[in-house]
């Protein structure tokens, strides 16, 4: 588990500064536009405080959205294996990492993420460059198709957190860990590996 | 379309004692332990003046919920005709509602269940009632596996519009209904009447 603990390093209203920077910086600019020199001119602090205090552009972005893990670490795990039980493996990863204290803190991103339209821009960034963009590369899909597919995927795991964490419409509050696997596992298969249809190919063509 | 318009009766000021008092007792009682007369007496008016000013006590729900859509009525349509293409109806249907203009409210719906534990127990209380107990019966399921089974239609569904509407992730956005449909009915269609898995019918034993 990557989570981000121990040493805290600095002036916490310099850091809170740098990370109110960050945040304007990643909604407004997106996470490629965004730099650590302009996020450090915002904040008024040199550059190299950036570093010193959060490392990679990366991991001031995770800091900046309070995320308790790093989702791309956790996923590029259970990527690992054989290709026909990734969607049961998913599943089982989102549900671990839902179901423990890091919860909370999911809960609290997906409530802020659909707080306003400058808050969703800041998830976006953060599904597409820490999630999407990371996953791509392992899953050695098609790259015509990778972008729905993935897209697809994150819609039925957002649709689980909200039922089963945020609105809590039973029974799935309450059903198993296992019993969500194998109910929602192949169905999320189906998005990575699965036929989405003529209409989807001839779209694209 | 059941599309609430047409004539508003009353004073606007009481419409909306009334309505913060049923948006209090739903989320309160729930939408089974809320009572017309209870609402009217914590908007201070007569119970008759609530059946005047909103008809049945759903009909209230629906007026509290600023839902511009009846969708129980509407996913009821959707449920009509072939069982095996009932996946692909919802889907469409829902696309339908999502990108017709009833959309910005369905946004505002989400984003404010999403905004608090209050909140979100209202909205809760709306997707039960309001949806998965009207279609319910209509679905013809077993009742042992039907609530999970429409809670995981659900949660498809929340993620679908959070995806398109809020968070607004690519391709995700501009894909065209009917390449939706074809991605993500087949999904919806196993929920429905597919095979869920051993776990499940171990657990509801």
């Amino acid at each position: 588990m990557a989570r981000r603990s121990g040493r805290r390093p600095g002036n916490p209203d310099t850091r809170e500064s740098i990370l109110d920077a960050a945040r304007s910086a990643f909604a407004d600019k997106g996470f490629d536009g965004a730099s650590i020199r302009g996020i450090a001119t915002g904040a008024g602090v040199d550059p190299a405080l950036v570093h010193h205090y959060f490392g990679t552009k990366n991991q001031l972005f995770l800091a900046a959205m309070n995320s308790p893990i790093d989702p791309g670490e956790i996923i590029a795990q259970a990527l690992e294996g054989d290709r026909a039980q990734v969607g049961d493996r998913l599943v089982r990863t989102f549900l671990t990492i839902w179901d423990s204290p890091a919860g909370t803190a999911g809960v609290a991103l997906l409530r802020s993420a659909v707080g306003s339209e400058w808050t969703a821009r800041l998830f976006r960034e953060f599904v597409v460059t820490q999630i999407m963009r990371r996953i791509l590369p392992r899953l050695a899909l098609d790259p015509a198709e990778a972008p729905l597919r993935i897209s697809l995927v994150a819609s039925q795991m957002a649709g689980l957190a909200m039922v089963r964490y945020v609105i809590k419409i039973e029974p799935m509050v309450s059903a198993s860990p296992e019993a969500l696997v194998a109910a929602v596992g192949p169905n999320v298969q189906r998005y990575i590996s699965g036929d989405l249809g003529a209409t989807f190919a001839v779209e694209r063509d």
